[in-house]
């Protein structure tokens, strides 16, 4: 067993902290308030390389595990918060599938341009009466000739705005009981305007990274654009989904450890009845318990990573985490406000930011309470409750 | 021992609903997206005569306790959040000071026009580094001839925006230790924009109700607009304590109230894996947890308020009312987010704003850990511990 | 609305707490250590009338509610805990069926002799496999001329060690789905010990009052012994729910209030670091939490009360005042024993008893979960779960 | 980084499953009921050479890390509970001090009777009024010619009613306030029970391994049982304080297990309404949420066992280890009982012993509170609290 960082992830993060120390609180601040894209930012990762960190070399990767990814995605987000984290996610896990599902072709037309930063994708899964199961999505891509027709409609797409690609999973062929996974197709395209509206969904934070609802009315989408198999579509979805739940993870911790820095900095120096509010136990020790529980949460993404760069199963980890991460995240970011007093409420100290974002990867790719079903089944093989 | 409302009870909380009812969820989220101060409702409810609930009817008010005023601030932020609460919040437990301690010809002078909602106050006592220790603050108020000069600071004052009077606690002489708290002195006054610099914090949520930070520069106070005596404001200001916890109890218990109705009509109706979502306990447990806290703080509220009404101590019975309300609030608000999902973080289900909003009566007007400590100190006779 | 008590229900009070005092820590620790019943307790308490206080006079009984047997149950659980409340819990509960539904004759045969404490009876409902529905219970009653010829088996029966007297519910018909409560029957009958085997069942805490498991064969029940109409035992069970949560949640909120006394004692005379440990936030924060948290399930219990003497119904109330007690009883009963460091685990100090006897209202009559399954329900309108 | 056991490591644990299969559930419940020591059991840890794994080989210790013995001890637990668990708890770790202070003549005279079981040693340090201060401790040792003559009181003393060693810290100069830590000395003698009356203080659980208040009058101790330099005793104690908290984490963990199991089993097993209990929600996500957090808190404890094996400062990896692993120890037992309903108290299911012992690693050897303290300071660099 061996808990401590290698010499060259000591490096990387080393490195990576000199980009991210370009963006400061007053970048990210003014991002959330004018709702505007953080451009230059996501420019500097992929000038940096970043952006490829987790896709082999031979595309122009850097051919490192999730492990790094995730540590990578904590750092970010523990300088950006969500609006850092969300505005390369995709880039991140999502190019994933493309390569281990796609021809040698469709790679070296599309990752390069992936990994520089040139494309920008969003993922287009999710819909508005499929709940999670996605065996139930209604889209349909129907073949004519050398292209699909695409309609339906997808919520909750991130970046859909700027997007000039979309990773789009759609139904070739009707629902089957017997093997509802069947049928469904994976495709990566050009964001076509034209065909699909996108209308942003207002909300509580992250503004500066949109979220859309999608009305796709016939999308035309090449055959060359289809990935991997033709009704095959659900396998190459699943593949993916471990990642994300580390990374969300990965996301939450980042901002935990943020938001139990700002606070422990006012702890620290701001004094009321003569004495730092820090030597309040009611202060220090709800912040103790966050220092605790991060540590934990951390190691406990670690594992997941680590178990799925070796190849191992890791859906239980890898979820366990997202839960256990999601729920520090929220209580310290909570904590952080608390501790700053009213002063928490106001814009300027930032914690109010992160006690917005961190909603995200507690609601967000899975609620807290599918994760613990999952674990309940998984682990613990009890019967499934819903 | 009689739990029930009396049928006036009943008939002013009917009323009551019938105001309250013209103005929906559109305007709500409205002022809350835009920043703009919710006129037309504080017209509508001065002109139905509530702001002076609470005030004696020889001045124009309906002559009724804290208990009422609380009813009514609780039905108010089940409509409209903090948002509406804090619009009106002030005019009714503020004017309480000028009441008992104003001669009778302040009375007659300010209190009819605040009732008429013509007079807007704002009431200014913390300031940016005496904490809460109020015997601390460092605004002085000089008299000279027929005037008081007043400079100094002030931090956290509400609706100073758009204020016509000023409530203000300032030194009028040196502070002593052996008696900290004689030589402030209460001022009710013009607010003079010409010696007042106000400048608004950024906030969180409640954006329409604006907080500010004041700078007086040499403002001018006559005499005449001295409440009480010189040098006894402090007790002037202790009788309002007790009153203002006892509402912004209510007004979290409200708001609690709305975020699960809200979340309980989502959960009966959001269809997932072909049944409502309610059906889970995942997701009904949490909700009817929250129903039995906000019941039993309900109670605490209003028998804090009963207590008051009747002339009896009920410090520690308002300071738990509030914490209770506030522990609830905060927890179902955020438990309304995570049912309704994704859609949680969207701003059209408002349950998002009812989250940013719970975090005022959170954090204020005293921490939930000060309340704590005064609960230890005063009911369970343990030492300070600060 | 108004939240005092009379002054008859502070005489009242005042009296019992007279006979209470007979009866010290160190009576109570004996019965736990050596597992006896507190007969003298019970003796002095039937003595002093207290058995009968809410059945009516003309059977003995004094003729109060169900408001003031709550009051006298929490504070008889805050003197002796379970081990006092359960030794006459169900003497003071139990009989309000019989006067109900009982004839005249056997008002005047049964009640006076329960009253003066003569009669010990036993309250036998729950069954090994019928989990809480209680319509699917197996013992079965067989009329047989004059008699009833009962076998079955019961769980989880309190007193039946010394009981002559027992309370049981049967069937007298088969189940059927359309109209499942009908076809049980009470009784009220002698605790014949030829016909019914006792097993006590070893516990964690409350050893004096033993509970059982009760294997009855061929018991014979004269049928002047029926309670009520022959298959309409069902309607007279459930007449007694809602009074047995009420005074459960009292019992809670007595051992909770006695766990609060005792930590609140130590944390104030022990002294480490030089200072009495109750200086100390970690300290006092959790016994303020709890103090707040008592006072708000106390009035949510007493509210219940009072709506079920009026007449009115009262099942979430009462129910919620159960969750909220036994909520607050368990985490205090903790924390009193945290405060007390490696002493709260010594016998001596009284709190690792209340500890563990805390969990029995915890646990039962219902469990927290089913509470909010019902609140879900009931108040809610959600979906059943299960 | 590499989260996995190594081959020996696995072989290692299936060897001690193998000895622990010997005592079942039966064997635990009667050492508790009975409070006879589980004198079989040492005897066969003894035998399978398990008492010296973390001992070096030259006195006939296994030459294993603190991360193997904290495997051990969270395989233990998993089995007997805290009764297995403290019955060889101090063989562990106690003797670390003496091989890494101890002479060679003093390591050959002591350690190997040790491993083989035939000395059974008790630890004195705790005292009744130092708190846990333990420079303040009261208890002097006067040397006198070639012995030591030793008068005071201990308080908690593990094992001492049949231990034939005692380790004892006491006061061989005054206490100096600019070194507190100086003066104190570490000697390991006979338990001279003529001179060391031993008084045993009743307590919750874990009834079979006592607890104990020592009086020592005129203990003679010769001076070639000093261990390190006389005054240096302090620094002897804490080296064996992170392996201490260490170990403790990992008995809180196996207990978590095996509480996590039982309802587990139970849960699958306990069908109520036609299904099993396990499907509910309420029922199996508070089995989830524990099984994510034992799985965490083990990574946290193996992390810093991981640092103490190889050299590193492991203070408040440890501390977060024990505060993690008895907060969601505590929670999984509690849960354990809940989920067993009416029969979680009953002793035949055991979960109800392990509700009782839990407390200890919850309790002892340092308060949750005080490892927040620690944390907060060393972690964070807030200021002391106290």
């Amino acid at each position: 067993m061996d808990f401590t960082l290698s010499e060259d992830q000591i490096s990387l993060m080393s490195a990576l902290e000199k980009t991210l120390a370009r963006f400061g609180d007053d970048y990210w601040a003014e991002c959330d308030i004018t709702g505007s894209y953080p451009d230059a930012f996501v420019t500097a990762m992929a000038e940096g390389g970043w952006l490829g960190i987790a896709l082999p070399s031979d595309v122009g990767g850097s051919g490192l595990g999730v492990t790094e990814a995730a540590m990578m995605m904590q750092a970010v987000a523990a300088r950006g918060g969500m609006t850092a984290a969300s505005s390369i996610h995709m880039n991140i896990f999502g190019p994933k599938s493309l390569f281990v599902f796609g021809t040698a072709e469709q790679r070296q037309r599309w990752l390069p341009d992936i990994i520089a930063g040139k494309t920008r994708m969003c993922f287009a899964v999710t819909e508005p009466d499929t709940g999670l199961d996605t065996t139930r999505l209604k889209t349909r891509a129907v073949r004519d000739d050398d292209r699909y027709i695409v309609n339906g409609q997808k919520v909750f797409i991130s970046t859909a705005q700027s997007a000039d690609k979309i990773m789009l999973i759609a139904r070739t062929s009707d629902r089957d009981d017997a093997n509802p996974a069947a049928g469904l197709s994976l495709f990566f395209t050009d964001f076509d305007r034209s065909r699909i509206e996108v209308r942003e969904i207002e909300k509580m934070g992250r503004r500066a990274v949109d979220t859309n609802q999608l009305f796709i009315d016939d999308l035309e989408i090449p055959v060359e654009d289809l990935v991997g198999e033709e009704g095959k579509g659900f396998k190459c979805l699943l593949h993916s989904l471990n990642p994300e739940r580390i990374l969300i993870a990965a996301e939450a911790i980042g901002i935990g450890k943020d938001a139990l820095r700002r606070a422990t900095e006012y702890a620290r120096e701001r004094v009321v009845f003569e004495r730092p509010i820090g030597q309040n136990q009611a202060i220090q020790h709800p912040l103790a318990d966050g220092w605790a529980r991060l540590a934990a949460a951390r190691l406990m993404m670690l594992n997941a990573a680590s178990l799925y760069d070796v190849g191992q199963s890791c859906g239980v980890e890898a979820n366990a985490a997202k839960y256990l991460a999601a729920d520090v995240g929220q209580d310290i970011c909570r904590q952080a406000v608390a501790t700053h007093g009213g002063m928490g409420y106001a814009r300027e100290f930032h914690v109010e930011r992160l006690f917005r974002e961190i909603m995200i990867p507690y609601l967000a790719p899975v609620s807290q309470q599918l994760v613990l079903c999952y674990i309940a089944e998984q682990a613990l093989g009890l019967p499934k409750s819903y």
